[in-house]
């Protein structure tokens, strides 16, 4: 019994002897000198490209996953550039590789939360008994609750304020933000945490992509788009400025040295 | 003998309480809503924030990179989401570790070479010269020479007359897209190909980065930026219409089918 | 407040001017020679060298995770090798990550349902009802059990009645590989699939890695080892024999060839 | 014009129904029980089973390339894993990105340099004077010779002596041991370091990768796939006492401390 094909088609880009087209639009003409980068990425995921203002947002929301200093990435991507860097390409992947569920599921977690539960026909007056139950629900499994809480940022996640405020600028806010702010109000009640479970920045990235229509499965992917810009200038500063070598010497030292004893 | 300790120190990024630090900008007040993602590179890579005229050129190059179509950097990383689909860092990672020698080492190479032959002193006068003797070179040791030559974009690639349009507008255009010209002239010349070795995009991009004061080894760190973007693209399409599995069975199907007969 | 300070240490492997130190074992003089592979596997994983036995069904085990054919992890990695042959480093890499939830999970999986249901004191009469418990739980919830069924090989797989020969040989089948062996009984009266749900490959290496006490989150490293075996043979063909470009070329064209007519 | 297809055509492994076939052997009648881990790499990589006493060489060569105390490629794989524990196949990808030219080139160097040298009609005699053409070349172009020196092992690495002994006692030993052997003393002599540059592991993994006939753009393969247990063996340690956030939390303060003074 023959398996039936299917066919293999894409949309994403394609050439011919004197033109490049990418979703649709020429290259050269109207891409080049017209679309900054972040409007670009917003073409290639959405598959058309930005309003002014989705620009201004979808940008600012990538910008806030570039840079956050000296994380385990891109110590990771600065050790495999120690080893590797003829091939740089390898270095920034063994940085990306570290964004799982520790520290950037969050995005993806909070998207995912806010779109499996509003509905087309969800009201933003439905919105708070929303809130009640999907606390009530986290509480009651022992779940964390994805979006909510920092470390260190308390009792406010700067990022977020601004974020929305963008969004409000934009015209994008609309009820997963609201949805997204009402938890983690309803979450400190809960908890009990007065001013400790602001909506971080991945909670506010997770319900700007919710407002954009993008589907959760793919929030990691901004998240990687960013980091990759941040890897790439932390490699920049290694090339500069190495010490990669010093991290790896310290911590085979230490480590060894009970043996060496 | 103890070993003579490095510090350590990074000047990329840091936060405390109330607010995130990025290359010396606070990142609420001065990025977010203010740079664009290229620009956001730019400082990442430099240090610096672009001039208008910077961001313009910089944006473009690296929008050129983004999307290529159906290239077997995006084909892994489809069928690498096919295995993982909960780990999309890693399919990324899986369609950039395929930029290397073959497809993208050539912005990397044209700017080595470029970077290698303009001394701070060489006068635009000397170009020339410079041009013929880097051609003689690489045809005594045969050698081909990046940035130049296209299977199918002939004789012109189209996007690097639009590249180097926005660079002179942008006033980024100098001795190193120059150069790059020159060269390319004097090998069709020199190999007897006329209208067969234009500069091509990754030529071109070698000479911009290089009037950028960009450092030939991050070359491949702008191609890596601009592929993940791309590749986020297609795992979008993916998740619309996927075609790894077919991709898959086919390839098995026939590669096995004279055992199974 | 300054945080306290966890020393770094390891027992791994050290050196000094003359020797090499694996795991408190001399390399040259007691690893050399003596253990084979799968040996020096288990003293990596377990800390200590197996005993003959252990050595026979711990090297069948990776044996079977070697080589599944041309699947979509090994065309990620013909494909990367493609673009970047002269880091082959980054081929295996892009191949191994696509063993993820949808193909490699299981043997992870199946490890953690019986290291979870079965406790120190559980004993062997226990078992058909730890099963029918076990069975019934996915009943309800809709999901699948791990290391049961399998596409093509049915009723029976036939790697797992040899691995479990093997094993009881070895004397290291117990209680995990008879509580393996009734979930998959019970599965198909409980699912009405006779002769359809046998305990796959994947799920009796869940078994014996348990047996064998290696927590459950380690068994997805098994499986990464044997498929690093497996991808650098097929990158070996590749290199007598290339597909990848063919692989590509075919993808390219008829993906595209909508947009080209 | 129509692109001429090339048949897609692989001879590593498939299945049917009641049995898996891997290089034309019955994986569960031939391999499992029969083969160990080291024994089934060779068949994937050269096609046919071991000889026993190639077994054995294989097996210790292998060995040496999997454990090497704290590198920068199990940090960056301990480091990944901290952040995607849920994805060790990443962490594994991370850390074997770091096999590059600065640590692990020099056994495919020095097969390169073994079978770019020595053709099929060389005599034993003739070596002696390769090995001053070879050295020559290098000291001519400033270009480090592969496979020989140490920065701890000195005046001899004891792996090596160790390898080349089985080496003989397999009778694998011929022309490239001979040859590698040669140029370490010739080189001592001509940049005037004795005890200085005795074959090092590399070197004589490379020569033995000659003597079996492997190609030397494979041997960065057989390094992939010692280090790959040796990663694993690793993240089993970073599971029973982790370190890999000290490293980071040590890196983040140190590297950011000046911007928070």
């Amino acid at each position: 019994m023959a398996r039936t094909r299917k066919a293999l088609k894409s949309d994403m880009g394609w050439s011919n002897k004197t033109s490049i087209t990418v979703k649709g639009l020429d290259l050269c003409d109207d891409v080049l000198g017209k679309l900054n980068l972040g409007d670009f990425a917003f073409l290639e995921i959405k598959g058309r490209t930005p309003t002014s203002r989705e620009s201004l947002i979808f940008n600012a929301m990538l910008a806030t996953l570039v840079e956050h200093g000296m994380t385990p990435m891109v110590i990771a991507a600065r050790l495999t550039y120690l080893g590797a860097p003829e091939s740089l390409q390898g270095a920034v992947a063994s940085g990306i590789l570290g964004m799982g569920s520790t520290f950037a599921g969050t995005a993806e977690g909070s998207a995912r939360l806010l779109q499996e539960a509003i509905k087309p026909e969800t009201t933003s007056a439905e919105l708070p008994a929303l809130a009640e139950a999907i606390v009530a629900r986290h509480v009651a499994s022992k779940m964390p609750i994805p979006g909510i809480g920092h470390p260190l940022h308390k009792p406010v996640d700067p990022r977020t304020p601004r974020l929305f405020q963008l969004a409000r600028e934009s015209g994008v806010s609309g009820r997963y933000v609201e949805l997204m702010t009402l938890i983690a109000s309803v979450a400190e009640l809960a908890f009990n945490k007065p001013g400790q479970l602001p909506v971080n920045a991945t909670g506010a990235i997770g319900a700007l992509s919710s407002e954009l229509e993008i589907p959760w499965k793919l929030c990691r992917g901004l998240a990687v788009i960013g980091r990759t810009i941040g890897i790439v200038g932390h490699l920049a500063e290694e090339l500069r400025n190495p010490i990669a070598r010093e991290v790896w010497e310290r911590t085979e030292e230490e480590s060894s040295e009970h043996n060496r004893a």
